[in-house]
């Protein structure tokens, strides 16, 4: 951590600074600047509130230079972690996990139709909907227990493991008896309490990247659920909020290095929920698997037209299968299998 | 709400669409343009679900004309609502309210003297976070029940009503019993089971902007809470998140006339964590009042540098002071008291 | 172009808002809603003024259906157009065109030896700065003149067109006579009398987006060169900005389908200037290969910690052809060749 | 500058890096950490590299401590720069300044009655648009030299001092003719060909901050101006781009207390611009006022929804009276006159 004072801070306020981080066991040097002074503070700063720090008047900038987090960095843990969804491997160098289904549970026959149709194509994991974020209290919100329970007939006929989006700590028991893989929504990925609670439960977790949240952020909700003892956390990129308005959101694709690079933890892309246009998914697809990215989930439908949510960022089955055997194609490029 | 089809849209598919609106009891008009036509939806399109329709092939765009929230527009509540916050009314041409108080409550000491510092200096009501959303694990979480009931005593003191964030839905009842306005924070806007929760709630909500989120996006978790039979809903702006990293956020003063021009509720401003910069603080608490704010929140603390959390945009209470002296003098500009 | 009228609008202004859009030739069909009135306007609708339409107090709203771009849109001109630089041909189904070179050519040796490298390893242009935008009036502002001859003479060693960006009008005929393909750079996106400048040149623009520019801006300038008669344009990405600070810039892949969709002009990506770093350029430019993309400017440098410019996201020679024969392979994929 | 390498630098490439910065005069602290390096270098760090400091793959990050503007810099220049436009004085304690005028000249008496307009309603300069930066390259671009002279005809009948906008250097010596204020416009912010042109002129400058810009890359926009002679710069805030779609542009007036504190020279506040909405005009100037702006620049026009741009973002002149006589009562509470 480094630490720079103003021009014109007194000897005795230095000497005082110095001594607050010597007290909590650190060493500090200083720096004699012509306009600043500048400390840099060595040892374990990661309890170190930079708030507080920032809060002396006479401090002028406050500077971290190692990562804020710990359980998730690679610095520690330099080997990839998998993680393992009901006998699905993810990360590392495994298959590329392709996760298709609708936006939304609607009913029995129409999710087990459509994870007979993403397993028939290739795909490895079923998703779909049961409690469902809307931005507006009138539009429909998800079929609920029904819906999780749809899935698991959906998974009975199928063998494939299934994703659902938990939204509240009420469903956690629900969850942790049904649901394979646990996602976390972008508007959740900073409900704390939420997190705490996902980080007791036994089930890998898809924690999806907030609309407006950096890469740091992200990795400290991971480091939430780790924290907790649940060390099975995919990321999963879904877009940014921009000021483009020709797409729902800006897919950012240059987290899969950087997330690779900072983390030992899988990271998957959403190229439905970010492009918000099912004409750009394949794009985007192939784009994600280009750039080493250990899955994709693809919003997948019968009949998009008369989806009961997003229907017009849903792929139809016979288009979900292209764009699996073009993204195999890529996928083997970059050594890698799906 | 007005639809626009493809060049080449077939008459059949352009009948169809007609159809399935006359189906749901709405009126439709038919322009052809040369490259496009375009379909007028007219009747209550609140329940018509937008993506649906734009997940049709065909359907080149769809534009909603008429706001999608009911029970917070001005359109049919054209009288400002005063909330009434344990004696403190807001809104209308009520007295400008200021709220002050620490980030975190510390101990019973700690927010007794800064309640009692806050009433002396023309405060109208004590805020303090008992349960904190942190970005990182291992930071300080929040007192819990206890920082809560620190504030009842700080109340009893003072006579101060008080205001804290509920991060979740197991802490109503808490909340029900001990807090006069329930704050929920800009990392839970969108959280929409506790938007529910608090919607069953009797005591008024201080709804926080989200870092990302649209005005509209706003109104519409007003109207959540609202439509759950709460109506006594406050807006808090907080600032927005931009590329801009001299403040912590970017401070979004026009929402103040587009808040009183959409809706009929009040707006108040929380300059301190907008700015994050204390020094900023004033500036930004004037310039709200004279843009017509209802009030204004407030970071106070009677030692900075020693805040268990944001120390460095908390107001010294001789400051805050001076600060609403300021603010009356430019609340008498524009009609109202403080 | 749609409009609406607020609730209560007289319906002598209803007739004098038909009324103007009549006396400029075009067809108005009014539709009659609850809460407010529609207008449809249909006819060549490129020259209504919008904001002044949206002027009159009892307008509501504009909404534009038909894009406000002409000559670049896909609708009237649905064949690619293959720009051609100098004989290499770029768009449609052509190879992939891969652009190397130095952020900063700083002297001949240095320019010529990177084109060696760059034509080695399959790049198929060079690029290479003369005149430098930079934030600081105290930076390095490029070698001017001369280093645009220097690149003449590395294309006389290597047979590569080159590309340089043309920053103001004064250099017009420096750049007609010399280089092959005229760079507009970001920060010129929207310098009007620059696109009118070079819209009136005989050599193709290679024109990059806005920082925080949207598609349909970007698309409007190519329409401003185009307008000008030169129709030679190609669309390169380089990343926007947001609030995200692991990378400088965020790139957005989509664009590449996007642009595909809505013109006819190629366009092509620029990894290093959106990330930043050269650790993420690979993936981008797989990425971007995989998404469709006509073709990459990568920085490429012999030295790039004694670069005078942008080292960090530049790749030694070994690297880039690395790059190119992994781009290759992908190209393949895709149906391409590179 | 701050500098930190990786773990596992090895030894002599720490002893290269300490040396290359010796090299340039500048003394080197090193402090060792448990997984870092950090260095801290101290002297005139301004013509450092950072990038090309980055370059070096065993560099972790490189802060800058100082400020890289050394002109605008207040630390350097307590005392308020009040700048002179044909004798109105703008800045420090001096009469806050309303600039009033069209969006663009139509005509010599449309521009010659709203002078006297806004002469009469108490604003203290005229503004008008003779060259407009217009997205698409079908709308109106301006009158051109002929409005430059209907502006200066305006002049003769008024005596109010007049701004408009330089697109070019082209145009150079006809602003330094004719017009008082040169506005550089938010999408030339970095057109820095221009920017060295206005820093040989001899008029005072006034810099809008561009669409995405930080508040320091715009204050090193001005220390272009300044460094080339030019010392009379004044900032204009006038929205920025974020994601909100019911305002134009996102108003940022926190950057009035940030760029008093960093800098010495006035600002002012373009209300008309950032909103682009006519009703949000009052409630954003007297925020502006009471956040401590020297000015405002504010669209006024005869006849709104008949203006040849920007119509909707107009205040008629009546209007514009009661923002001038509002503002100066605000004015009075912030110390200053108006």
């Amino acid at each position: 951590m480094i630490i720079s004072t103003k021009r014109g801070t007194p000897q005795a306020e230095i000497q005082k600074i110095i001594a607050g981080f010597e007290a909590q066991g650190l060493s500090v040097t200083l720096i004699r600047g012509t306009d600043y002074n500048v400390f840099g503070i060595v040892g374990d700063t990661t309890k170190v509130n930079e708030k507080q720090v920032a809060a002396n008047p006479w401090v002028e900038s406050v500077t971290r230079v190692s990562a804020p987090y710990k359980k998730a960095n690679r610095l520690f843990h330099e080997a990839d972690t998998i993680v393992d969804v009901a006998g699905v491997r993810i990360g590392g160098k495994e298959k590329i996990c392709v996760i298709g289904g609708p936006c939304s549970v609607e009913c029995e026959s129409q999710v087990v139709e459509i994870a007979q149709a993403v397993k028939a194509a290739g795909g490895a994991m079923l998703r779909g909907g049961a409690y469902k974020p809307r931005t507006s209290p009138y539009a429909f919100q998800g079929l609920g227990t029904e819906g999780i329970l749809d899935l698991v007939r959906a998974r009975e006929a199928t063998g494939l493991p299934i994703v659902s989006e938990l939204m509240s700590e009420d469903k956690i028991e629900e969850f942790e008896q049904y649901v394979d893989l646990v996602q976390i929504g972008a508007r959740n990925m900073q409900n704390f309490p939420l997190l705490k609670a996902v980080g007791k439960m036994h089930k890998p977790v898809l924690l999806k990247r907030g609309l407006a949240n950096t890469i740091e952020e992200w990795i400290m909700s991971a480091e939430y659920i780790m924290a907790g003892g649940n060390e099975n956390v995919i990321f999963c990129e879904r877009g940014i909020r921009t000021f483009e308005p020709y797409t729902r959101n800006t897919l950012d694709l240059s987290v899969i290095p950087i997330i690779k690079e900072k983390t030992h933890l899988p990271i998957i892309i959403d190229p439905s929920h970010a492009t918000g246009n099912w004409r750009y998914v394949e794009a985007m697809s192939l784009a994600a698997v280009a750039a080493g990215a250990d899955g994709l989930i693809i919003e997948v439908h019968n009949d998009p037209q008369n989806a009961w949510s997003d229907g017009a960022q849903s792929l139809r089955p016979d288009k979900f299968r292209q764009v699996i055997d073009k993204c195999r194609a890529i996928a083997h490029v970059v050594g890698r299998d799906l």
